[in-house]
């Protein structure tokens, strides 16, 4: 019964299996293998587009480099105050920026609103005793597991353009809202205005890769220095470019997000029957969010349930009582139907139902 | 005939399916799932003590992390004017220790000695002007193939030690260094007075893996943060903890380490046989340096073989004519006697032997 | 009618004589000077014991290299959420600590409360995948005009200690406070536990001038190169170190402290008689902030009134209406009786009292 | 006989009387003040052409601050292996730039000459391994008193243009090398490629005033944002825009200068009369640098002479003996004829002229 996260299942076999084809012969090393090559092509097909294509080893380098290629470290950036960047990466954002403010904003469902951005800016009036506003970042799939529609996008991206701010989008669970609206990468981002975005596929069954992907070439000019002095240019990059090709080949990231997210949507219908939970969030990914009784969610736990309590600084819920918690239930590509049937059984035994 | 680096040849077969062994069932993510708790173990008993030990992804990150935990943003870092900190990491000290000063000292060989570490403090006397020296930094192997004996490292430890700075050791070849000095590795590294290593396994056989290894626990109290901070704490850390498990088991990587030197050796005596060639350093490692006449050095690159010049900065060597250039050779644990004869009988002929 | 900022007035015609008088001779530079030095010792006499006092240029550096001293670069600042420190000073704090983040709370009239501290750090369970706390930096007068009581700050010094956090204290208001709360300066900063404070002058009648002043010498130890590395410590010191002996001398510092006090409370009492006005906050020092009427506000600017709306983020102040403003007056030690009148009668005549 | 540095001197007459002239009134603060906004344009006429100028602090602020506009956190700044801002400033300009390096190339009589930087260039050719180079700084008047001619000046500035890096110039004693140059200031500066400088006040003359002036404007255009987050924007602006006013009014600064250059001259005079001493350079400002017996220096020191021996790290002499050491001699605007003979009158009795 684990849906604590997506990050503790293994590899997909097919990604493991490109390792070893990649293993032979003495290749060029830091970038230059023909791997690595072709992974950077293979991802501008995925976006109808010619991309700079960079791999690296984590979502928070991914996310944290770059922040640092589009807001300079006497800049801002606003992002929702769950996103992941700003509670969760130790301040890498910081870190690799030199020192950039990140900007929290409210925001119900774990989304900020294009509104939210241009009255944040309004009031930001006195000049260079503020730090710059520089960038916004979002998260899609969002920390709460709903998705983004393309109009929000767009509406960000319009702002962002008019401001004179570039648009960051987070995909660590990418795939995910992917299959979930059903439209194209490139409508998901750089058509709806997106500049720069980290690509994920550790949590979609890689064993250790994510890739930052500008849509505009010129924020890439000088990345392959951040990328180095960072840490992030793996010697024997083969290894990258090998799980980035078979990640991507014949649709095995849409096929692996679309069977987490069909075992979330499984588990929200599930998790809802029972007594005294209910689902505030609409479940667009692979993440079910359920505010429950704080004995209920005591009780699973010691019933060997592994999952989480969401943070109580969450402006995305409201309506949680004083007695209740909010849970977070995430599915990976390796939920088994069995598995959300015994998570459920259990909650509905010590519920009462 | 490749002998550009020894990051060009893949990963050890055995450290390959040590990934698929770890591939099943669901475990913790970030660091706390049994590989990496039996991998930091491991590596307390290759040390013979507890050690703070943390698996990293690149020895870019591991020398730069390393360094940030013992040096003051305001703080000097002594190394080797061609040390691979200073030179080839596009300035990560600087970025992880927030803008720490490396100070390049000369030394032949590519070693700096207690001597003039010692002469370089002495003549740092005006206080908070300067950047405050902190530690000092020697790679074991060297950049130059040489290794540091354990008196020359135990005297630098003692400045240190006098001197209140800390001693780091970068090890990306560290089993190369170890093998050739046939002592324990308790002996080259906290004995002699390392206080906090980077121990490399990519380069000998590992696929991306590497270890900041402190000896002194107090020194890694926030290491945790510096790691996250960094993103290069790996979410599915099992792959981290297995490919190093793999490394260390039966000596796995001691073998290794001596296959490539041995290789090294039989380079070393076959390169001095081509007319016109002499080498300047011993060979104690894994890497050979020549000096040869550029023309030579110009028809084999042409004739195939691959390989680098050393850059004309190095203070390490001496006595190379205008008509000359410094050439460096590496051997990997997969070098073949047969790719060594191939190179050397290239170099016979287009020499006139 | 000049209520913007008590930064808009000149300096003490004492302190610019005290530059006039240091100005013969040659003395040692960077901080070496008898002047300096005088100063280092006055300071201690002002806190009852030996301190490690620093002389700086402005209030930014101050509070930045204070932080700087406490709180690694992965570490946590809690601060108000209008603290000047995170809405004014550009991420300076950020710039020094070589990344820190800064947590802003939430808190009535510009203070934070142990007890909000404290929830905040019980909150904080996720080891290193969060910013370390290290601090809690206060403002004393606040933002707001208000003062913290000695009780509020040692249940803060309190929590502090028990938590592992040092406890940072932003004085660029500290005479206005002191004069209000009728302690002593020790009563008011370490005997409550207080480790670290910026001791502004700037704002009450020097030109340039604020203390960073350390109670527990250990934390002080590397202050020098931080100063020096900041570009904040002056070559001919002797002018830092003449004005504060000016600023101390016959306690012409608390005399101007009370001056400005005194013009804001005259000032509170005429506003409140306003038609419209009233006053949310008590009047603690040398700032008063009036609930009033945006069409009041609009025509005392356009009358010639000049001072400041408060900006909307404030999470100090609760009830402005939607037709109403935050107004912020600050006096300076050079306000007069009859600006006071000035100001209160275009008020009066304006609201149709 | 005072001639350890030109900081010990205290304040030319003008400029504090400039303070109290400035003292009365309410204005704006932090750099909208009149006396600012003069002293800008001020300096715009100084230089024949628009310029983007910042008043600040001290020398170092200004360097670094002037480096962090033109250098990424991964580049690097190439100056002389003895330039202040290398030496002498705590790494600063690591702090400010977010961590970028400085590169020191050798060169004689305290500059580096343009071939040196097109070869050091040429020589670094292993792309995002390397820092990138992003900056030439050069010391006019250098720290070894000598002066760069225009034409060395313009081949530097050529370097740079065909090169694609930013040329910074560090004028702490910019008055100095002018006056001796007999030139006007926008020939030393923009017309032969300098974009950016830093332009020195304190040391002949002022309090504490430095400016940093952008050539380029575009290149200026943030600088606001990060002047305040250094710490260098001063609240009562109108101090620095008052002693630049003061500085700047009929040739004062010219003035300053040249007394204290002529002081060098005699000093260096007489200086070479003194048995055992020599002046290895030329003396193009206000510092004589000689060679002397290390017995002949520990005696004037004794003998109550004030100067420094400078250190042996330097590439600037060649010919040093063992039994001798390099002095340094500075002196200031109110260096006097009776000091500098006092000077060598003990020197001569000493060396038994």
């Amino acid at each position: 019964m684990e849906f604590a996260s997506d990050n503790t299942a293994g590899a997909d076999e097919a990604i493991l299996a490109a390792l070893a084809e990649a293993n032979d012969g003495r290749v060029k090393s830091y970038g230059y293998d023909p791997w690595t090559k072709r992974a950077e092509e293979a991802l501008g097909r995925v976006f109808e587009r010619e991309v700079s294509a960079f791999l690296v080893l984590t979502g928070t380098a991914a996310n944290a480099l770059a922040l640092s290629s589009i807001v300079p470290s006497y800049g801002a950036v606003m992002c929702h105050d769950e996103a992941h960047l700003h509670t969760d990466e130790c301040g890498a954002p910081e870190l690799f920026s030199g020192g950039a403010k990140l900007m929290p904003l409210a925001g119900m469902g774990g989304k900020i609103s294009a509104a939210r951005v241009a009255r944040t800016l309004d009031n930001l009036a006195r000049g260079e005793h503020e730090s710059k506003p520089a960038a916004v970042s979002i998260t899609q799939l969002t920390e709460l597991g709903t998705a983004y529609s393309l109009a929000e996008i767009g509406a960000l991206g319009d702002v962002c353009k008019a401001r004179n701010l570039k648009l960051h989008m987070d995909g660590s669970r990418f795939a995910n809202a992917l299959v979930h609206m059903g439209c194209t990468a490139a409508d998901m981002t750089w058509r709806a205005g997106v500049d720069v975005m980290s690509f994920g596929a550790t949590k979609n069954g890689a064993l250790a890769l994510e890739a930052v992907i500008f849509f505009d070439p010129s924020l890439a000019e000088d990345f392959r220095y951040r990328r180095k002095r960072a840490g992030q240019l793996l010697s024997k990059s083969r290894y990258l470019g090998a799980q980035m090709l078979a990640y991507l080949k014949d649709g095995l990231w849409l096929r692996n997000g679309e069977r987490s997210n069909a075992m979330a949507r499984l588990l929200a219908e599930k998790l809802a029957e029972i007594n005294g939970v209910r689902l505030p969030l609409a479940t667009q990914g692979n993440q079910v969010f359920a505010i429950m009784p704080k004995r209920l969610h005591d009780a699973m736990l010691k019933g060997g349930a592994h999952y989480y309590a969401w943070p109580a600084r969450a402006s995305s819920v409201e309506g949680i009582g004083e007695e209740e918690c909010l849970a977070r239930f995430v599915t990976s590509y390796r939920t088994t139907k069995e598995e959300v049937a015994a998570l459920t059984r259990l909650g509905l035994r010590l519920a009462g139902n």
